[in-house]
């Protein structure tokens, strides 16, 4: 009944779904409540507020900011927290014992100065690049440092001051850790090692997601490239997927970086697991994601080739896409069971037919030089269709019983090869008639003023040739791929079967 | 004298360096440091001290957390916290009137409970995807809630606490925004209209630095595909700049969403100046930076068009590229200078460059088919060569003069057009004795098991065919970077001016 005002009932809808998608999500929410009402009790409970007094309410702060959704971000941070304390500790007491040593007059131009030292160099070195992952640290010095020197400027005995805030800061510290290692815990880990997973399956489904839309002869004849919504294709799921494959160098990182500090657990159980290893095959997994992307791009690209020639080299493509994908599910599948099948036979298979489909363009690369003068062109392409086909099988044949030639079909391409000869001659001389000519003679300004650019139909017919190569280097870099995983099960000690 | 290891020399020189690259870094830095010591001030004289008692270190705490790099991200966060201290006060003081009307040794459950509820709902909530900008705003919520409805159960008056410390709280935004706003602003909407010129001229110099080197026959024949360092190739200094442009979509988005909270200021002197424009139009960039991504790609695929057949199409490949890049640096200058040049002949330049192309590769297509089995290969090439310079002069004469033909040329043409004929008809018969016969016995399996694929010829000259319709899809896609730009050039009144 209500389609685009969300109603209550939609919003409730929407929360189950959010939660349902990913239950660590309300395991995480459930848990930083909790770690906060223990935390509490530490102040509503009269035992521990009397030994700490009031300094107790930074156990809280301390929960609040250092409880992160994986375990390895909260040790980080934890880090970077108790490191930040204990510098910014030190070097307060420094200040204190040399204000101490001075007059009495200087001290506060001595204090003053160090904070001033402090919040420089700290906001000064969080900008170094190789820092950056550091920049909570710098913060917490900052803040500690300022905190500790002045509140024992004013209060007397900064180093009780600073040491019952350290204890306070170590409870809260404890039962961050405590409560988000033993209840539930989610392990980076254990969540790239799932992201990387998903990014094959990814990358497989919106390689065959484009590749069939490529070859479909849909209504839309123009490519919707819209103007505003360029990144944004809604009929395209495994397009968006695979965009976030590219952007996931920043997200592998940063789990990597959290899962180095995590100790072994569940699979992942040995130390030293080669986390930097994922990150490694993620990037080679990036580099054939931008294949995909390119292929995208010739999808929705300005100039395009008609779709009666994408269709002649169909059953090729759709070949070699279905191999190809199905290589990186399988290889999804070894990684997500820790598993190591050398994929020997099923990369050979799709090197075959990448070949074959090498052999089909080669045999019929005419086909990108002319063709719309013609009005036959179509029945032209299903000749070729039917060449393509004998020659597949001929192939096969000559896999078997070695060198045997079938005469009839040699005639044929022979034929169609003829033809296509004549009709090239046709198109050199009726050459110079063609638009560069009446380019230059202002006709093309459009009415808002920006000229648009025009593709000749023969680039047009080169958009199925970019089309393939980029498909055949995306094969290629299959092999790196491979590579990259199997250097990965190495490392990580993945289960050696060699079946094949 | 020292190569790789850091001496201290080395490491003052970088720091000076990376100073002066950016004198914002300086000024950032020491601005904190002010802004520490002005508010550090309220605590060593006695007055301010003697009103406000230990809240006061709120202030220290304030500005350590709020104060950001940017005009636009201070006010960001301070809206943040602010927005987070109201509400977390607002919910502490129903729950504190609440736990009041009960009996009071229910007061602590309600306490827990309330503690628990905030903990897991704000940690729900900040991980819904439209409310991450706000991820600062929960954690705020959530320990200023604690704080004030712990410490207001131990020490009595929360509503007295809570008021004292938002005044403190108020006093550290107070100094942050006016240090930062008042001296020396680093505007984050001077930074984001840089960042985007930036990227124009980033952008042309990556996409002349492939071709050149696309073209250039350099002593490393093998592409340098290396397996460990994918994303880095050293020699190109502007390729890894234009890496920096696929990921800047975050960095714009940010920037965006900061200047947003900036008022007006210098040359963006009217309200609702609009930024998100710019990010639309980094948008329409990185779309035809994907298409260098994807030349790059080319570059340095495992599949290679020898360099003899590059050579092929250089002038009218550099023509357009030189005129590209032309067009995006004068985009560049006029967003820069922030007044708007209507591109029309630039752009018509680009475009009959484009043309050119394509009909130079229209007419010698035949180079795409087969080049390899013959050893003249090179000295055909040279045939075409002249004859492609001569289509060029004739182009240009049949633009002055209209349709005059040059009997001479086009039997050059028809002449190297035969030449590939007959070697395309040996090509066709010598056929079936290639590689997928000897691709199935198993001889390809190379000594580390995993089996490499290899490329036919023809298809590697393919790849030429793909570097160029994928150099003219980004020209195409240049059409609408002008769109997007004429539209921010209007949004954003910049200086019209309309010179062709």
């Amino acid at each position: 009944i209500t389609e685009d005002s969300p109603s209550p009932s939609k919003w409730v809808y929407d929360v189950w779904e959010f939660a349902r998608q990913d239950r660590n999500r309300v395991t995480f929410a459930l848990k930083v409540g909790l770690a906060c009402v223990l935390v509490s009790l530490l102040i509503l409970f009269r035992a521990p507020y009397d030994i700490f007094g009031t300094n107790i309410i930074w156990s809280i702060l301390t929960v609040a900011i250092m409880f992160e959704y994986t375990v390895g971000a909260t040790f980080n941070r934890g880090f970077n927290r108790a490191l930040g304390s204990v510098l910014a500790g030190v070097f307060a007491i420094v200040v204190i014992e040399v204000a101490m040593f001075s007059s009495p007059s200087a001290e506060p131009y001595i204090i003053g100065f160090s904070i001033f030292l402090v919040g420089a160099v700290t906001s000064f070195m969080k900008l170094w690049p190789s820092l950056v992952p550091y920049e909570y640290c710098f913060r917490v010095i900052l803040f500690t440092h300022c905190l500790i020197i002045v509140s024992g400027y004013r209060m007397g005995n900064p180093i009780r001051t600073a040491m019952d805030r350290l204890y306070s800061i170590a409870i809260g510290g404890l039962v961050t850790v405590l409560v988000n290692v033993f209840i539930c815990p989610i392990w980076a880990g254990e969540q790239l090692h799932n992201e990387l997973v998903n990014s094959f399956n990814c990358l497989a489904d919106s390689l065959e997601e484009c590749v069939k839309k490529y070859l479909s002869n849909d209504d839309s004849e123009h490519p919707d490239f819209s103007k505003t919504l360029m990144d944004n294709f809604p009929d395209e799921p495994a397009f968006r997927k695979s965009q976030a494959i590219l952007n996931s160098s920043a997200i592998l990182d940063s789990l990597a970086n959290s899962a180095k500090w995590e100790p072994p657990h569940g699979r992942f159980n040995h130390f030293f697991y080669p986390w930097a290893e994922y990150v490694k095959v993620g990037n080679v997994l990036r580099h054939c994601a931008y294949e995909v992307m390119a292929l995208h791009g010739c999808l929705h690209s300005e100039i395009q080739a008609p779709y009666t020639l994408r269709g002649a080299f169909q059953s090729e493509i759709l070949d070699v896409t279905n191999q190809a994908a199905e290589l990186l599910h399988s290889l999804a599948k070894d990684v997500n069971n820790m598993k190591w099948n050398l994929q020997t036979s099923q990369l050979k298979h799709v090197h075959v037919s990448t070949e074959r489909l090498q052999h089909s363009i080669d045999l019929h690369s005419y086909l990108f030089m002319a063709i719309h003068e013609d009005n036959s062109a179509k029945a032209q392409l299903k000749t070729n269709r039917v060449a393509s086909f004998n020659i597949k099988d001929f192939t096969k044949q000559s896999n078997i019983t070695g060198k045997t030639t079938t005469p009839s079909e040699v005639l044929t391409q022979a034929e169609s090869y003829h033809e296509v000869m004549k009709r090239q001659q046709r198109r050199l001389h009726s050459w110079p008639s063609m638009e560069v000519v009446d380019c230059e003679d202002g006709r093309n300004v459009v009415s808002d003023m920006i000229p648009m650019m025009r593709a000749l139909e023969s680039t047009s017919a080169l958009s199925l040739a970019t089309f393939t190569s980029l498909l055949i280097e995306f094969v290629a870099r299959l092999d790196r791929l491979v590579e990259a995983v199997e250097k990965l099960s190495k490392m990580a000690r993945f289960k050696q079967q060699i079946t094949n």
